[in-house]
Order: structure tokens, then C-alpha cells, then sequence
């Protein structure tokens, strides 16, 4: 099935509602917003000085200069979100950075430029209306758009919220991805690993890909090559969470538990993809919930994730996935030839190398069962279907998406 | 004091050895390596099987051929991982994917092209020397090497890492943050800030910054403007902490409380620097530990944080700054001219909008007091110290550092 096709399918047939949770903004950083923020208030909430110095009517200062200076009365003093009485003609009230201006105020005469003797205050200038001062909603007005509906919430925006008073936000909850892998050749313990079995070192690497993803993963171990275990393995993950992933036993040899018991129980089946490596993967749905049937070697297992896992799970948060690509142009640093599947959409991983202003992709050969070939390299580039070869110096697209975890420091 | 002096004094005189913590591979993603690693193991650790089918000795096919097929006797079969004793001349022993070729073996007959006959194989061409075979250390060689000293281990990497045996990293561990905010009219609950006191939103978002540059934090909480409560609070916080960070009281007016404790207490204490805005920020040395003084208005301190703080914890932990900083050529929407501060370094926070291929940056205006200048902005751009006017369609680079979290789905 084209990649394309499978991931509409599971788009239309799979069920995509997305569960809102509500909490404090910053204990929700990262997760898309379920609706548009507006600001509930106007900031500053009054005109507000951005000085220190004395607050006063402009009206007053009109006849100063350095040679006659006007002489105010100092009453009182505005501390910071403090509230004042009016001022009244021919009065000054000391106010620090940040105080609100008393009503009847509409100017502020900075500390430095004035001089106080006893209670009087002489000013040497005439000050404009609003001088040294921010004015009511000058900052941010009452009904205007902080955030769009979707939008992943970062802490800076996290904290305007939490200073213009919204201390609860809703936002799209993670989804739960169960997890299980098949092969009795496997072991999640090292120490087992030393002594004759395969460690599963690809359940760790979906688990790591689907929280950079934005889903919490419940790990359901290792699930001997047994068909009806499977089923009810299966059928037991779905029960608890929105959507599955299997890992191995989906090959085409005797031991396909997952297909097998999928093609049983399931609604729709789908097994085999246009995408190479990754060709034996597939889905499935039940109950409306989809059901990944990832290949065992790590470059397919990878591919089939990024191809058609990755824009569902993004598509139940209301994310763009392409929105969480990196895209970088580059040039091929050597032919690359092809073998075979020119209907597919094959994917080859590259290392980079800059090149002054550029960066050379270097391909990386060889076989999907090279373990280290995903490891080892910066990113991947994509060849469509009816291309045999790419010559050196082509321009490339290299593709490094958020579940690689790229200059994320932890 | 200029930036560059600033961020040098402090990494001369400041500890900044780094603690080492080991852990599995999977558990410390993230983290830079203390060490270059290099495989301990070949990959495949023999010949290996790439297809299912039957592994037999090339030099038995050679007069195999449609017409005059040859016959093997097939004997036993090898699964995944499994050793198996010599094969014989004109014998041929069944092989799945991933199994390791018996000594004799060198090449391997895909099921698809032979036929069976009770224990008899036919095979029907000639097999050369290795088809079909993964070659011992062709995907990695033992000795080869996987990761540099001071890489951020990635999730593939991990994967990679745990695949070969290695099971144990040395990494350099998060440092430890102290966080302590100044100022009587700040509150830390929502219900307080609705009754007059001010929400301390700048802890929290510091505190997000400081996790998302790889540091845990401990935080203080609010400290009453008390010179010796400060220098106490201070003081214990560096005790426990690698660095400390207080904001707010480092003002000019007279509740600057953290500059006037640390002013007594340190060893070296610096306070100014030429960046607007951030020009009262600073910092103090003791026990060669650094206590950075942010100014309590946002766009001054995450200034601070961003030019003075975030290169030492990057440095702390081996990691260039830089590399953690997103950089985006755009055209400035419009002439921007700069008041005053001429040998300052300033920043100006812009808005990013697409248009076609190029990107234009929207300077935000205001004053640094404006809460919302950073959280609806993309980005920011720095004004060189000499420059009055920036014109409107001049190329300017909008960075985006890695606090800022920009898309990353949690």
C-alpha cells in the first residue's frame, strides 16, 4: 500500500478524538493547546511608570525650564501595584518603576532630572502627557490573541499566561501507546544477553521515539512466538491504551505471530508498504484503535514508525508532523544507485558534513540489518519511486525529525 | 563589563569541573558522553545470513544450472543466533535470517530460488563467495568509533550503543541550580495574586530554562527584602548547589538586596554589563561557585541568562553554547532605531513570518518591561554596539536558543 494511502485509512478509521486535560500552564509545557488563548486582561491594568521618580499632571510642568523651575508638593509615595488617591493641581507623588500613576497623573518626572528640597519638588522641564510612562493595556489588551488553537505550549509563553492571571490552560493529553514485542530470541536483560540471547534493544528505541512524540508508553515485554498469546496480548493493550505497536514477528517466514493473530481479530488488516526498507510492515484496526505491526531489523522498524506511526500520533494531538521535521538542503557527496523496489518510496540514511556554507550528505550503505546505520548517521533523505540513481552534487532534502532527539540537551 | 569578559572571568574563576555519573545508555539520552566510545564487539560477530534459505559451500554450486541442477543433503537447521558445528562438502544446512553461517559455509541459497526434495536441496545456479551474506564486522568493526567525547547521547545512539553489549556509559552529570527570588510583593500562589501580591512567574520560567540546558534546580523560594536573610539564604544555597541564581533586588534603587549581600560576601563581584536590556544584571564568585543576579523584569533577565549563564552551564557541561542555538537568515520587516546604550550589545525580540522561501523578522517594540515581548515573539536579534538604525530589508540572524523549547511536543 502507498504510504500515503495508509495513513489516510488510519486517519478515517481509526478513532482520533483527542482527550483534553486541563493544569497550571507551566506544568503543561510542551503539549498543544486545545483552544485559542486570549488575554482575560488588560496589562499594564493602569497607566504605570517606567521610572523612578515623581508622577505628576503635565499641565503643571508647562512653564519650567532649568532658569524658572515649578515648585510641586510632595505628598506620598506609590509603591509598586499600589493603588493611590487623585492627584490634585500643583502636587507630585513620588512613585517607583512599575507603580501604577495616581488618577488626575499623566506624567512622570525621572528621579535624576529633579530636585527635592523638604516636601517641595522642583522640575526644570515641561514633561509631555504619558512621558516615562506605559500606558493602560499598552503592553497586552483585554481580548487579544496570546496563542492559536494547537499550538505546543513553551514556557515563555507558559509564563505570559501566569502573569496576565490564567492559571489554567487546556491542552490536548498525551496519547498511551502500548507496546509489545515478539521473538523468543530476545531478552530485556543485559545479563541474559551475554549468555547466548538477542537483547531488545528496539522496544527502548520506540519507547524513547514515542515520548519525543508527545505519548506516554506502557511496555508490555517480550510475548513468546505464540499465536493465540498474542491475540490476547494484543487485545489486552488495546483495552488500556489509544493505540499499539508490535515489534518483530512480522516477517514473511514461519514465525509471524503478530500477523497472524492480527489478520484473526482485527477489522481492517493492512501487511506490506510501499516504502523500502519497511516493506513488511503494516496495520491494523480494532475496535477503532490502530495497530502497528513494526519489522524486526532497526532501519524498517524505524522507517515504518516514521512513515506511518509518527503523522498518526501527531494527528490525534493536532499536530502538523511535518512541523516537527528539520529540513536541510544539501548535496550528494556520491552517486547512489539503487537496487530493485523502484515502485517504492525507499529512504537512505546519511551522515553530514559541512562544507563551508553547505553540507555534504554522505550516504551510509549498506543492508536494513545493519544495526548501526540509523545510529551513525545526522538524518535521512527520501528517493521517489522512479529514481534509479542520484548522482554526486544532487541537491538533497535531509530530513531529521523531533524523535531523533537532535541538540536537545537533557 | 563587556559580555565576553564577563562570561571569561567566570569560567576562569568559577569550579567548573564536571561530576561524572554512569547509567544503561537508554536512561542517560540526553546527556553528553565523558568519553569517546568505540565498539568492543564485530557486528555480525561471524558471517551472517541476510535471506532465508540454505547455507552451503559456493564451491559446490559451481556446475549447478537450470538444466543440471545440484543435489545437497540437507542436515539440521540454524535458527537466529545460534552456533553450529562444520558443514561438510556436499551438505547444505537450513538458515533463517540473522543466523550465523556454519565453518565451511560462504554463501547462502535463498529459499525462493531452490526447491526441496525430502532431505534433498536443488539449487539451480552457481553462488559466489558471500551472496546473501553479511560479512563479521561489516556493519561495525570492534575498535571502530561509535561516539566522540562530549556528543549528546541520542536515542538511536543508545540503541546502537546497547545493541553491541555496551551496557554502561560514563556521562557528565546534570549540575545542580540553586534558584532564589527577591522581592516582598511577589507571591508563588495564584490565590495571593488575585488579592493584590504579584505572581512570580519569572521563577518557574527560569527554572524551565535552567531544565531545558540539562540542570536540576532547587528552588528557595521567595526571599523577604533582608540584606542578612539574603546572605543567609544565599549562603546556604551555594552550600548545597553548583550555581545559584537569584532574581530580582539587584536593581539600583534601594531594596537592592541580593547585590548589597553578595557585595559582602563574595570574593568577586561584578555588576553591570554592557547589554541592553540586562545592563544591571551580574554576578558574584564564592568558593569558587558563581551566584548570577538577574534583573527582575523578564526581557532583562532572560538576557542575563541567555548571555551570561546558559555559555556556563553549557561549559560546565562540556557542551558549545552555540551548538544549542537555532539560526535563521531573515530580512527585518522595517527601519529599527535603537535609543541611546550605543556601546551596548542589545537584543531585540522579533516575530517570524514566512514569506515564500525567505523569512521576515518583525521587531517587537517596547519598553523590556513588557511581559509579553518574549512569549509572543519567535526569536531575537542582536544589535552590534555601534549601530543606531537598522533599515528596513537588511539580513539579520534570528536566534532561537534551546530554552526556548521551540518544536518539542512533551
Amino acid at each position: 500500500m502507498e504510504i500515503s494511502d495508509a495513513v489516510n485509512l488510519l486517519i478515517n478509521n481509526a478513532l482520533t478524538i483527542s482527550r483534553i486535560v486541563k493544569g497550571r500552564p507551566f506544568s503543561l509545557i510542551g503539549r498543544p493547546l486545545a483552544n485559542a488563548i486570549t488575554s482575560p486582561v488588560d496589562r499594564p491594568p493602569l497607566d504605570m511608570s517606567h521610572v523612578d521618580g515623581f508622577s505628576i499632571r503635565s499641565i503643571d510642568s508647562i512653564h519650567a525650564s532649568k532658569e524658572n523651575p515649578v515648585r510641586l508638593r510632595i505628598e506620598g509615595c506609590i509603591k509598586p501595584s499600589q493603588n493611590f488617591k487623585p492627584i490634585e493641581p500643583g502636587k507630585a507623588v513620588k512613585i517607583y518603576t512599575g507603580g501604577y500613576l495616581p488618577p488626575g497623573a499623566d506624567t512622570v518626572a525621572p528621579i535624576e532630572e529633579v530636585e527635592v528640597e523638604g516636601n517641595d519638588l522642583l522640575i526644570f522641564r515641561s514633561y509631555h502627557p504619558y512621558e516615562n510612562v506605559d500606558r493602560k493595556g499598552s503592553d497586552v489588551k483585554k481580548g487579544d490573541i496570546l496563542s492559536y488553537e494547537n499550538e505546543i505550549l513553551t514556557s515563555t509563553k507558559a509564563a505570559l499566561f501566569e502573569a496576565l492571571g490564567i492559571y489554567e490552560v487546556s491542552v490536548i493529553d498525551r496519547p498511551v501507546a502500548g507496546l509489545l514485542t515478539f521473538g523468543d530470541e530476545l531478552t530485556d536483560v543485559p545479563e541474559e544477553a551475554k549468555s547466548g540471547k538477542t537483547l531488545n534493544f528496539l522496544s527502548p528505541l520506540i519507547e524513547q521515539m514515542l515520548n519525543n512524540l508527545g505519548c506516554n508508553v506502557k511496555y508490555y515485554g517480550i510475548v513468546p512466538d505464540d499465536v493465540e498469546l498474542a491475540k490476547r496480548r494484543i487485545m489486552e493493550a488495546l483495552e488500556e491504551c489509544d493505540l499499539v505497536l508490535t515489534i518483530g514477528g512480522s516477517s514473511v517466514s514461519e514465525i509471524d505471530v503478530a500477523s497472524l493473530a492480527l489478520k484473526e481479530i482485527s477489522e481492517i488488516f493492512v501487511k506490506g508498504l510501499k516504502l523500502q526498507p519497511g516493506r513488511v510492515g503494516g496495520f491494523a484496526i480494532m475496535n477503532r484503535k490502530p495497530v502497528f505491526t513494526l519489522p524486526g531489523l532497526i532501519h524498517s522498524t524505524v522507517n515504518v514508525f516514521n512513515y506511518i506511526v509518527a503523522p498518526l500520533i501527531c494527528y490525534i494531538q493536532k499536530i502538523d508532523y511535518q512541523s516537527l521535521i528539520e529540513k536541510l538542503e544539501a548535496k550528494l557527496s556520491q552517486d547512489l544507485t539503487l537496487r530493485k523496489w523502484i515502485s517504492f518510496r525507499r529512504v537512505v540514511w546519511v551522515k553530514l558534513r559541512a562544507m563551508g556554507d553547505e553540507f555534504m550528505a554522505v550516504p551510509r550503505h549498506g543492508q536494513s540489518s545493519l544495526i548501526s546505520l540509523i545510529g551513525l548517521s545526522d538524518g535521512y533523505i527520501e528517493v521517489p519511486p522512479s529514481i534509479e540513481c542520484l548522482k554526486a552534487q544532487s541537491k538533497v532534502m535531509v530530513y531529521r525529525p523531533a524523535w531523533m532527539d537532535p541538540r536537545i540537551l537533557k
